[in-house]
């Protein structure tokens, strides 16, 4: 992969994390996994991302085992893409990138809260729950709301199937 | 920031988030922030990064409150680049990529171990102890060594520094 050239001096682990998924957009296509949002169409309509961006970064990210193709329908021929086990191990990356950018960058604070879902508490900053105790609360013992409406402007309909409380690697697909 | 433009559709931290730590070299700057390499000359010698990319990097995280410049030396002017607060708080993030990048990607697996520095227990994958509880161990608390021996072709004089056990956040001017 060309970007890991100018890293290559370094022997660390953040590093090479970094030549894979310090890409642009790759890091919000895994969120949208763990959302739920694996269909390529609805990754498409969420996250206005150029087709061949997007394209790239699911091959790139299925080639390095953090994604897994799934056939869904056969005829037209669809596919979905879940996180693998490997995948879903980025998610207290996902989560402290995503806290850290709500308490520091969003002029209107965090846009979603994620609990513990068994007890209902917020996480705490290393997405852990303070009143279970037990350290990371795994993925999909996480639920998520957004903290205020949709935008406007944002009516597709994984946006709008993102409106309410929902749990973490629950597709959308299923539910909707 | 040109940057921005591409996710100014995305309502989300992430997308924050990465439009100001997302840019290639930028998290490798905050890590070793965090290493306690502070002075513009060690981190052109530790991180091989190109010295207008990393002047880049400094000014962008400056300019965000990510990163304070210091004046440590007067004649000739030379100035060191230490975390804020707002800075400190990107550790959740920084540990969980190096982490993943250990476990998933780094073929002799992590490069470097963290502990908790009172108890020397090993941090969870949430950055807490184990043994301790009470969440995220503030990274000041956390001690670092690495997991074997620095590679030959590391010779500068941080790789050096940072060959043995150290303390997060504790400059490499005032030990060395």
């Amino acid at each position: 992969m060309a970007l890991g050239k100018d890293y290559e001096g370094q022997d660390c682990a953040l590093a090479r994390a970094l030549e894979l998924v310090g890409e642009r957009w790759t890091l919000l296509v895994i969120r949208d996994a763990f959302y739920g949002v694996t269909r390529y169409s609805d990754l498409v309509a969420h996250l206005d991302i150029p087709r061949a961006v997007l394209s790239d970064r699911l091959q790139t990210l299925t080639a390095a085992g953090v994604l897994e193709r799934r056939r869904y329908q056969d005829s037209p021929p669809r596919d979905e893409y879940v996180l693998t086990e490997m995948g879903r191990e980025l998610w207290p990356a996902v989560y402290a990138l995503s806290r850290w950018g709500g308490r520091h960058l969003s002029p209107d604070g965090p846009s979603r809260a994620y609990t513990h879902a068994e007890c209902g508490t917020r996480l705490d900053p290393a997405g852990g729950c303070p009143r279970c105790g037990n350290g990371l609360v795994p993925p999909e013992d996480v639920a998520f709301r957004p903290m205020r409406p949709t935008r406007e402007d944002r009516s597709d309909q994984v946006s709008r199937a993102l409106s309410g409380p929902r749990r973490l690697l629950r597709p959308l697909a299923e539910v909707d």
